[in-house]
C-alpha cells in the first residue's frame, strides 16, 4: 500500500532559512506531492533553483499558490499584507493558508480580511532557527524536537487545524495550540526581547571610543560573543517583528528596564546579597531549560568539542 | 637532555573551573615540578583530591604557598585581600604572585600593598571559561587559542613578566599585555556588561505573571536560552566582579541604557530604517568575531550537530 502525501501541493512563499528547511523536511518525510517555491527577487529564484530544494520555483505569486492545498507565508511579516492581496484571488477553495512568522497577531490583522471564504487561515510559528539566512541555509533537522505553535481563531475548522498540526509533527516538531495574543506575549519575552537586547549591546560595543573594535572582537569570548550570534539574525525579519509586536515588546522592555535599574542600584551601593540572590535564581532557570531538552547540557554550548 | 619544568612548584589558591583547568594544562605540558592546591572548604578539598588534579591538596594557605615559585589566586576577587594577608609572610623570595580574576585593578588595590619586597606581582586574566564550576569542571583545552591578558605595573620585573607570559603560552593561550585600568574597561564591555544583561533578562522572565515559567522554558529556543547559559555562571565570582569593577560597569551600563532608549523610541514610533540599519551593523560584528577565530562559524553554535 503506497501512502498518499500529506498535501498534494504545498506553496512556500519565501525560501529562506525556514522555507528551505521546510522543503528539506517535507522531502525527508514525503509530505508533499509537489513543492512550489516563490522568491521576490530573480537572484533568490536562481539560488533556490540551484540549491534544488523545491519542485518548481516561481517568480510570480499567482502561479506559485495555484492549486496549492497548503500555502505557507515564510517571508518577513511586514510583507504579509502585500502578499495576501496578490494571492487571494488565486487560492484554491479549501486551501490552508499558514505562515511561519514570529508574530501572530499580524495574520489576523493583515491577512485574514483579504482571504476569500472557504480558505482556512491557520497561523503557525516554528520556534526554530539559526543566525543564517537564504535558501542554502536550510536543513531538514531544523524542526526536530522544537516546538511549533499554531494560533487558529476560535472558530477555525478543527479538521484543518488537525491537518496542519500533524504536518508539523511529521516535520519533527512538537505542536502547541494557543491564542495569538498570548503567543505574542510569550514570544516577546522568550525571543523578541532577547534579540532586542542582543542587537543593542552589540550596537553599544560598536561605538565605544575608549575601546577599539579590535579589542571587542579579540576578547569577545568573555561573554560578548554569545550575544553576537543572535545579533547576526536577519535584519529585515527582525525589523518587521519589532514593528508588528510593538505593544508586547515595549511592555517587556519596560519590565526589563525596571529590573535593570534595580540591578544598577545594587552595584552602585555595593549590595552583594542582592546580586548573589539574583545570580542564584537565574542559574536554576538554565538547569530547567537543559532538563526540558530545550538546550544542550554541554558546557559552552559544546563549543569546546571543536576547540572554539 | 631532560627539560626542567617551567616552575618547580606552583600553588593554585582555588581549584574551581579555572584552577583545575590550569592543573590539567600544566600536566599536559609538564610545566610544574609540583602542583599544590588549596580550597577553603573541606568538601572542595576532598572533591579535588578525588579528582586527582594536583600533587598535594591543602586546607591551609601557608602550606600551599610555601616554597612555590608561582602562586595563582584562582578564587573570587572579593577574597583576594583576605588571602593576601594570610599568604604574605609565607611567600618565597622571588616568587611570582598572579591570579586569574576578571577584574585587575583589585590586585593593585587589595593585594599589592600586602606583599613583601622581592615578590613579583603580575596579574593575569585568561579570557576563557564555561558556565560550569568546581574542581571536576576543568579540562586542559580550556585555554587553547584563547587570550590571556597580563597587567603588570609599569615597573614590574621584565624577566618575571616574560616567565609568566611563556607559561600561559605553554598552557595554550595567546598573551597580551596591557594596563590594568584599560583591561577593566575593555572587559566591562566584552564580558561584564553581557553577563549583567543576561542575568537581568533571565530575572525579568522569572517573575512575569502573564507568562508562566513553564512557557518561558518551553519556548526558550527562540533566543532566550542563549542568555541563560551566561546567566548560569558562578554567582560568587560574578557578584565580586560587579562589586570590584563598579565604575567601568556603571559607565558601560549607562551607554547601554542610552542606546536602549533610542531603540525603544524607534520601535514606538515605527522607525523601521533605524532598526534595519542597526541590525545590519551588528551582523557585521558577528562576522568579524568568527573571522578572528573567536567563535565557531557553525550555525547555532553548532548545536544542531547533536540535534539540540
Amino acid at each position: 500500500m503506497s501512502t498518499a502525501p500529506h498535501f498534494d501541493r504545498v506553496a512556500l512563499v519565501g525560501v529562506g532559512l525556514i522555507g528551505s528547511s521546510m522543503a528539506h523536511g517535507m522531502r525527508r518525510a514525503r509530505l508533499a506531492g509537489h513543492i512550489a517555491g516563490y522568491a521576490h527577487t530573480p537572484e533568490i529564484v536562481e539560488r533556490a533553483k540551484k540549491a534544488g530544494i523545491v519542485d518548481s520555483m516561481h517568480d510570480d505569486l499567482a502561479s506559485c499558490v495555484k492549486d496549492a492545498d497548503l500555502v505557507v507565508l515564510a517571508a518577513p511579516v511586514g510583507a504579509f499584507a502585500d502578499i495576501a492581496k496578490v494571492i487571494a484571488p488565486h487560492l484554491k477553495p479549501g486551501a490552508i493558508v499558514s505562515d511561519t512568522g514570529s508574530v501572530k497577531g499580524v495574520m489576523f490583522r493583515d491577512v485574514a480580511p483579504l482571504l476569500p471564504k472557504g480558505v482556512h487561515l491557520i497561523p503557525a510559528h516554528p520556534i526554530a532557527g539559526t543566525e543564517q539566512s537564504g535558501p542554502e541555509a536550510g536543513f531538514a533537522e531544523l524542526f526536530d524536537g522544537r516546538w511549533c505553535i499554531l494560533t487558529p481563531a476560535a472558530d477555525a475548522d478543527p479538521a484543518a487545524v488537525e491537518k496542519l498540526k500533524s504536518f508539523w509533527e511529521k516535520l519533527g516538531s512538537q505542536v502547541e495550540v494557543m491564542d495569538a495574543k498570548h503567543h505574542d506575549l510569550v514570544l516577546a519575552i522568550t525571543s523578541h526581547l532577547p534579540h532586542l537586547i542582543a542587537y543593542n549591546i552589540v550596537g553599544t560595543a560598536n561605538h565605544l571610543e575608549q575601546v577599539t573594535n579590535g579589542e571587542v572582537i579579540k576578547y569577545s569570548a568573555g561573554g560578548f560573543r554569545d550575544f553576537t550570534r543572535i545579533a547576526a539574525s536577519d535584519p529585515t525579519m527582525w525589523r518587521d517583528v519589532f514593528l508588528n509586536n510593538r505593544e508586547a515588546v515595549l511592555e517587556m522592555l519596560g519590565r526589563f528596564s525596571e529590573d535593570l535599574t534595580d540591578l544598577q542600584r545594587a552595584i552602585r551601593y555595593g549590595d552583594g546579597d542582592f546580586l548573589f540572590d539574583l545570580f542564584t535564581r537565574t542559574r536554576a532557570i538554565r538547569r530547567s531549560i537543559v532538563n526540558a531538552g530545550q538546550d544542550s547540557a554541554a558546557p559552552n554550548f559544546g563549543r569546546n568539542k571543536d576547540k572554539s
